[in-house]
């Protein structure tokens, strides 16, 4: 199909689809002359993928940058192509000077070595949660993370990660984790504040 | 205490009080002249929690405002107080025109009556979450919403509720309520990316 075409069946303007093409965001089109190109289901695909990563994870375009040159990278072993799009969608964290984080990052690594975890040691997610740790412990909230971690390792294993084609295509797979990822995180956060409402109400007694 | 005192103990630039002050995230001090003001131990604690909101939940400002109002205005039941502050950390969402929406919204609808969760008719966490189940729906995502709404429950019941001192001072509710949605949120989120990198590691037996 021409440029107007994809346009029209995906929704988004051939302005942005261009941008999105200078930017590698989405794979050029078939040239089938020097001022035309051919799109195919691949981009109409991919642009449904840019759109749920934009307006529903909210990502930075550097960040999807990342997740989609994960996708195509076919060098890349599957956990590790995994890992790429995985740590992409985690915040950049800096570690903080300081007793307090080095605290706080000893309770994550001590945390993931009780519950068997495999995590790589330069995971993002430990810097990740550490910081929230320090934040806590700074507020003086209460920290138990052992109801969180177990609920999340039964959501993940039990739900999520059967969405996920480990062994079939591989932009499959990582589509399917990041929009898993997002999507179900989204899903569930919503849920909390609405247990959290409803919890609110009952205490109150109203 | 003086200003530059302020600055000190809380790690916040001057100029950055001074802008709190003027944005009204900052209640004023005690004007003791014309061109002095005493700050006192609220001060920094409202200080803390703003720093908490904008880098730990990443708020914008005008978020922030609306949940700092709400620890301030002494008029509103607690509940709608709570709800507030609640509500205001939801992101905006739209409902969107089409068939794919009535569906989502009626699920949503459907599974908070299910539950006998007390939600509020126009609480925006029901359109939030219709629109995650509209971009799941299109992304041909599985859709089972049960096991994370048990969990959520289970979590806010058990865990962080426990922490919200409902019948103790208005702001440390509020504050409490919106320091644990925000930093459990995040905790949770990073523990379940990890989670999944554990169960990818075990699936593709590394």
């Amino acid at each position: 199909m021409r440029i107007s075409e994809l346009s029209a069946k995906s929704g988004v303007a051939i302005p942005t689809i261009k941008y999105y093409l200078r930017e590698s965001l989405l794979h050029q089109g078939q040239q089938t002359a020097a001022t035309r190109a051919e799109y195919d289901e691949s981009h109409l695909r991919r642009l449904r993928l840019i759109r749920a990563l934009l307006e529903v994870g909210k990502l930075p375009v550097a960040s999807i940058k990342k997740v989609i040159a994960a996708v195509e990278d076919e060098s890349l072993p599957v956990h590790e192509m995994l890992g790429t799009a995985h740590y992409a969608l985690s915040p950049a964290v800096e570690p903080e000077p300081g007793e307090d984080w080095q605290i706080a990052r000893d309770h994550v690594d001590r945390l993931i070595a009780d519950l068997g975890w495999d995590i790589a040691p330069h995971a993002p997610t430990r810097d990740e949660l550490a910081q929230t740790l320090v934040r806590m412990r700074q507020l003086g909230l209460h920290i138990d993370l052992a109801p969180y971690a177990e609920a999340a390792q039964k959501l993940v294993s039990e739900v999520e990660m059967d969405t996920v084609p480990f062994h079939g295509p591989r932009d499959a797979a990582v589509e399917a984790l990041v929009l898993g990822t997002v999507l179900y995180g989204r899903a569930f956060d919503a849920l909390r504040r609405m247990a959290q409402e409803s919890e609110s109400a009952r205490r109150l007694s109203l």
